[in-house]
């Protein structure tokens, strides 16, 4: 495996992981929108009876242990954008364009934004 | 703004990007989480009524919608990381080979990862 | 429609709704499953920038918005059981006496439970 | 405790179980809400890889499984309702009433409702 050194690198590096375990067939937009939010209801788990100061000051094993959920959305992110030939690079560069009009920095803008 | 062309870049645009509309107390990691999982929510939305097979063949205008979906959980997931002090590319490093480990290609691998 | 006055009454409620409008073929077990956490998705974004105070006082608006999701969350897990042809108050009360074995009241119980 | 047989008993069993276990302070709305729609998560987990007709015909094993998690969010759905103060089921009487008009009967209806 190269090394991943960016999203490109890392959509192919998952790419040959899932050519070699045949998993294709199983990666549809469907089924990988459901492992995300799967993933991402993981790293909820690990706030949800947390204050907000207690989820900024995690133990290094709490920290790994995030890390390694956030790594899974990414890569079923990266999956799910792969398969749909999307590019979420370009996809977040255009959304903060339309958000910096939705959100216009001159008035204060009470935090509210979805 | 300067150029987004990865997730460092990213990331800079994103704290930039909230540091203008004073939106820092807001960004915890709970409630951070709590944003991403709504926009990943969002994505699985558009595939809860469809076959797997029309989840891959969607209209442009499906297409568009999607991938802005997609960049609001890349935008949430990054930001997340950037408050836990988390390399997102490194945590999808060290997962694959966790992974590579766990479901080995030489014997048939049922799919049934989490 | 009879008077919903329990989970059965509005189970069948929600049969009829859905018969009527030919829906039944939609209502698969993984569709169902879609449908209830973009519902529960949707109560998590009314509190996703609120602190532990600000969700305990919500306006009459915000409670009437929030009831309405809370509906919609129920609903879909009624009809998720329903297709599975389980029932979800035998299941609550197992459920139950699993927890209260998990976790026994004789000591105290830091708050980490699933 | 005393039977759980229909919503309000089984939010007074829950009342209960909490008060024994001194878990009310953790039990906010929007803590509440990540519980919840972890749990539903774990029911959509059983789903991912799974084609629509195999999420119809579970082993007995997997069909204990999701009423496991189908009790969790019913019960995390029932306390959030609880904390609330909302009524699930009357709020259920109300939402089918709008989704009654939303949805007329008279009509072929395409299904894409949220």
């Amino acid at each position: 495996m190269s090394a991943i050194t960016d999203v490109t690198s890392l959509r192919d590096a998952l790419r040959a992981f899932c050519a070699a375990r045949q998993w294709q067939p199983f990666h549809t937009p469907k089924n990988l929108s459901m492992a995300l939010i799967k993933e991402a209801a993981e790293i909820v788990e690990h706030f949800q009876w947390t204050t907000a100061e207690e989820s900024q000051a995690l133990t290094p094993e709490k920290k790994a242990a995030v890390a390694d959920e956030i790594a899974d959305v990414l890569m079923y992110l990266v999956q799910l954008a792969d398969v749909l030939d999307i590019d979420p690079l370009a996809a977040a560069r255009e959304k903060i364009v339309k958000n910096a009009r939705k959100y216009p920095v001159t008035e204060p803008t009470p935090k509210g934004h979805s």
